[in-house]
């Protein structure tokens, strides 16, 4: 997919809403892949967002060890491939292989960006401080791309049990000081 | 709006998919409300969730000071109000009052429920250590309402700029151990 570099202030805009993202790790040159929902921004600019990643990850101890992950965005073509993810652990699968997702290198970190994705956000952990108590990593975006062209992107947003949000509908709000 | 009381285990639910949310919370007998859209889940159950509040924020005081609030979720019908009440503040205004929210009691926090919310999440504040760095608070909720036969609400989604996704189209798929 065609990407262009995104500027760092404009990415709360993509996580703010609340999409499903597939977290990249690469550990001893073995890249791996997990569908996360619970991430909130922290700061707009350095983009600065925590997200929730359990020991019980086969994740975890790649995002612990080498402090650096991307965040790609994918949309509801990819629903099925996120839910698989989700469903396997990268313990025992390629999951790349596995759901046909493509790994291209990042410019910022060792871990992957996932080309399907029409969105990925290069990160590094500043944060472990809340990892032991609630497995909260605290990360800032060095580099973010987007798909050339990329309007009003159908994201998907999980609310449990297989059920998705798909990004369809939008309405624009005047933010008038009243 | 007719409620029911939810089983708290079943909050991730209305919190996961990262709609924008209104928090209220009441100091000295006075009540205030702000949108937020900075929440993270940290844990289904007891249901535990971490928040942006900026000091920035009138909010900021009551929460830290009386370590309660109420997190009451949207539908579209309110987008107009949500924009209203994130363009004012507490300090000026009743935005109760100004908005036409109806503030109702709780019952296991001072602060109010909105009637016009479809769903409200009674909140402890458990963790104040990020709020100095993050301005980061976690929050524990202690009884959740749901609008009676609320199937698929239309909530809204912040992607910045009074652009907001609107949750009309959904899709389920199995959740299959592969």
């Amino acid at each position: 997919m065609k990407k262009r570099s995104m500027p760092l202030s404009k990415v709360y805009g993509l996580l703010e809403p609340g999409p499903v993202v597939l977290l990249t790790t690469a550990w001893k040159g073995q890249p791996n892949v997990m569908p996360m929902s619970w991430l909130t921004m922290l700061e707009f600019s350095p983009p600065q967002f925590a997200c929730v990643v359990s020991n019980r990850n086969h994740s975890f101890d790649a995002l612990r060890k080498t402090r650096q992950c991307v965040v790609n965005i994918p949309t509801a073509e990819l629903a099925e491939q996120v839910v698989g993810c989700g469903n396997t652990s990268g313990r025992k699968v390629d999951k790349f292989k596995r759901f046909g997702l493509t790994p291209l290198p990042a410019a910022t970190v060792e871990a992957p960006l996932i080309d399907e994705c029409y969105a990925n956000l290069e990160c590094r952990v500043i944060d472990t401080r809340m990892v032991n108590k609630y497995s909260l990593f605290v990360l800032e975006a060095t580099k973010a791309w987007i798909a050339s062209g990329a309007k009003r992107p159908r994201t998907i947003h999980h609310e449990g049990r297989g059920m998705f949000i798909v990004a369809e509908r939008r309405i624009k709000l005047p933010s008038v000081k009243l």
